[in-house]
């Protein structure tokens, strides 16, 4: 099944209702990721265009499912300095010169507009501190707009942050959608895409079309390893000798969106599910750490429910 | 289901026809290896019968699946440099001693009487030359009876290691019968256990109960993700951000078995299925070779499909 | 040089101030720490002993640098429930019987007296909010009597867990032992170990000696390389490909101390300083952590200004 | 100090002698490696400059040590199946056109004209197996036109492989230069690089000035710790909690030249010297075979002291 939300490199959204920049060193550069097609001449295309409006290359990685038929992928980010015409002009300039000839979907973003990420989460405390921790250290370049939960354990921790944080409850059977909407309603236009921090609640396929923005979720297994419920227990029934962790895109089928990272710890079998609870705990922050990392930073690409993290 | 073959820590297969031991530097130590339910005093018990008979302790490892009501395992070894009595003595008194009273399985093995390691492979050199060369190098301490394989790829690389090389086509169908009987027949009372090195042929159950010792096998993939062929494809299919290996006691099961070792690797995108199993290569002969070393200094144990590993 | 602190298997400090254990759950269990000269008979010594006065052993590891004529460590961790005598008793009779004769330097804590960590910190927020989170969600058992550090940065977060928080400016020449003897009036009696979590100053010898509880640090590097100021900006000017962490103890050598643990992270020609300071405040935290941890849990042992971890 | 050999994108040894590729399936592409400094434009001058000449870029990466003001790294593998003129003419054209303006030292090398790699070694085995085998088995694509030794141990190991082997005995004091001279009659002109797989003799600066062409080393530590002889030894007695092993290109400065790879392994205090040797030479291997495919493919840049490895 396809992807539930719009998600491709086009996504641009509209970002003119962002609050000022929180950190003035935000450097003045743009983002280009492309999708299309592989043939001859596309490097030279983009870049021949970018040098011609004045833009300087800072940084480009390129990728192609094969050269010969096959798709491909850029991430070039330049600078903006001495860009010769509006964004906007330059924007319509590109669809016009670059895009259209190579069939290429695309998006732009820029690095003083920051993306708006929220956050759910439940009662687990270790991956919701520990983004906004890296937020507030400036490790992340993003606002964030609200957090929500269906418990109210966290709720002194996220306000201490001055950050909005709403509690909508979870319900089950046909109330599931009640609890559904009211959280699409926080977030409709507040959110340039959203993480699920541990958040213990499956949401519905129907809850991701309407969202229309990516959604990232930390699973605790290395993936496709021990998908759906209490990973560490079946981890630890199967007496792996490493345990992991995956943060994914969320899409209708559970647990089986595309993969953007994963990282594992080495057990033993001293380790019970209560430990490797514990020591799962410190790799699901570090990955889903560097996911939203890469996905702020626009560096991943989606295509065939696999990512090309640039 | 159990296992296939009679694998507990009773057994002490019979080592009397073991050729003289290569390397003299062979350290005279025994390596006691115990299962049985916990209750308190079986260290003591254990450790005051080794004392009365003179034996220095020289590493000890235990492990309680719960101190109240949970199994124990213990390995030790031992110097038999001043031990009062024979070995076969010795056996008898602990079996009285010791493992009655505490209703314990038990093994004992001796350092100075190498097991005999026979080895399956197929066309793949990786897993099966690296563990020749640490035989050859010291790092193994071990016989290796036979290599038998299903093709002729890596006779002459086999033989210039002065080990016997069995050809034993592959069959299909009723005639799969055949072939396992002539493996059987190559096997019976010549090995203490076996080691698939990417042997590229499922075992029956049938032939597992007849063998009747341990088989390690080593999976390319990080199970339980990705069992059966093709692993790598599926991998790249899934667009996992890390890849593994395992290496298992063979069970009825198809990859099924307890876990002996696991083993990781970082891939990205650019890394298509040939990269992958290229990569995938280090780690399978990596892993191999831990779980080989770890069976052969008897630090493995098997309960509940799940391995402690000392 | 011998270490500056009275940091031995004795170290059984006066733990009866402690306050009440915060933590219902905490096991009844005391840990044994042994370090003696190895010779026979001393697991049936130790394991006879605690049998006899019905203490059940939970876990024991044990370590020998030589088991002839070389030095023997072990841990036991067992049950208090059914012992058979009070604590003093216990241990004085463990005096007599089992340390006495065997020469042993040893150590005897209890699960249910927590440990009093004192931290000290600087700017840095990400180790000391790491150790804070942990005690917070339960990971790790101890009690945080105070947080001392030489800059304000952090002290409404420190606050906000209700840690007392105090402020010792940082002097130089001459006023450094003043600053330093303010130190040592706060920490005095209130402490049994403490944790320089990022802490910008090099504590004297003369601090060291008096302060007499072993100082855990943690270095921004994969010691021995980049001992001292600035190891990011020396990694990225050498160009490894690998940083790392190192968490030790204090001595009066500058990152001379026994290592507790170290971990590493890939980096590439990409990464600058900053970078590199990133990716390295993950490492630093974690490193610290499963260091602290360890400490709590009675698994370090010091010889030879290295440590033995079980 | 500089590095002693002439070791510069530049390098573009001429090939014309080397033998027939071994591997039908060698793919029909060019490597082009640039440094210089970094200025707008250069992206799109090269990529320009391909896309007139008809190839097809399938990979490229780029890196700049700082888009203002520092120097600017590329690698860009594209497929000569279209190419309109001869490959002389082509690099005549892209020296003119697009080298000599941006100041560029550049080197292009075709995939179908395999390295030479030449091997010394002394008694160790398994960097030298693990590198036959990996040419063997299709891993890299290189010729080895000599294995030179200091000792026999691996010279029926080495015809094994129908590699020719040298003995050359190394002497001590003023007969050094003497052996060194025979090594380099050995080599001249048949050598397009040099690995020393864990070849025990330091080089001497004459040597490496008068050889010419680069030199990998593998160092068993994680360099800069444990520079010079006996690291893991000086690893043991230090206490650390993970080893490693660094393959570098050699200079005058013994374990000084710019880091190509690293990797690591976990140790406890379990580990003695023996433990430490044999658990490093698994990694050891793994760098070694990492950084000469890295150099086999034309991915390692060199600029002060450090590599840009693509």
């Amino acid at each position: 099944m396809a992807l539930p939300f719009a998600f491709c490199p086009l996504q641009c959204a509209p970002m003119s209702d962002l609050p000022l920049p929180k950190i003035p060193s935000r450097p003045n550069t743009a983002r280009l990721l492309i999708s299309c097609p592989d043939k001859r001449g596309i490097v030279a295309a983009v870049s021949q265009f970018l040098f011609n409006h004045n833009a300087n290359i800072m940084s480009s990685d390129q990728h192609s499912t094969d050269p010969e038929g096959g798709r491909f992928f850029m991430r070039q980010e330049f600078s903006l300095e001495g860009l010769d015409v509006p964004r906007a002009q330059f924007e319509k300039a590109f669809q016009e010169v670059v895009a259209t000839p190579f069939t290429m979907e695309w998006s732009l973003s820029y690095a003083n507009e920051p993306k708006r990420m929220a956050i759910l989460c439940s009662k687990y405390d270790h991956c919701l501190m520990d983004l906004l921790w890296r937020v507030r250290r400036g490790e992340f370049d993003c606002d964030i707009p609200m957090v929500i939960s269906n418990h109210t354990d966290l709720e002194v921790d996220v306000k201490a942050f001055d950050i909005p944080y709403h509690l909508v409850a979870s319900q089950k059977g046909e109330d599931k959608r009640v609890s559904e909407s009211q959280i699409l309603e926080l977030l409709r236009g507040q959110a340039d895409f959203v993480v699920l921090a541990r958040y213990m609640q499956i949401l519905s396929a129907d809850f991701l079309e309407q969202l229309a923005v990516p959604v990232i979720n930390i699973h605790h297994s290395f993936l496709p390893a021990f998908i759906g419920a209490n990973p560490y227990k079946s981890a630890f029934q199967r007496g792996v000798k490493i345990i992991g962790a995956t943060a994914h895109y969320v899409t209708a089928e559970l647990d089986g969106g595309p993969i953007i990272e994963q990282d594992v710890a080495r057990v033993t079998h001293r380790d019970d599910v209560k430990a490797l609870t514990r020591v799962g705990r410190d790799i699901e922050r570090a990955v889903l750490a560097r996911a939203v990392k890469a996905h702020l930073e626009d560096r991943v690409l989606v295509y065939q429910n696999k990512t090309v993290v640039f």
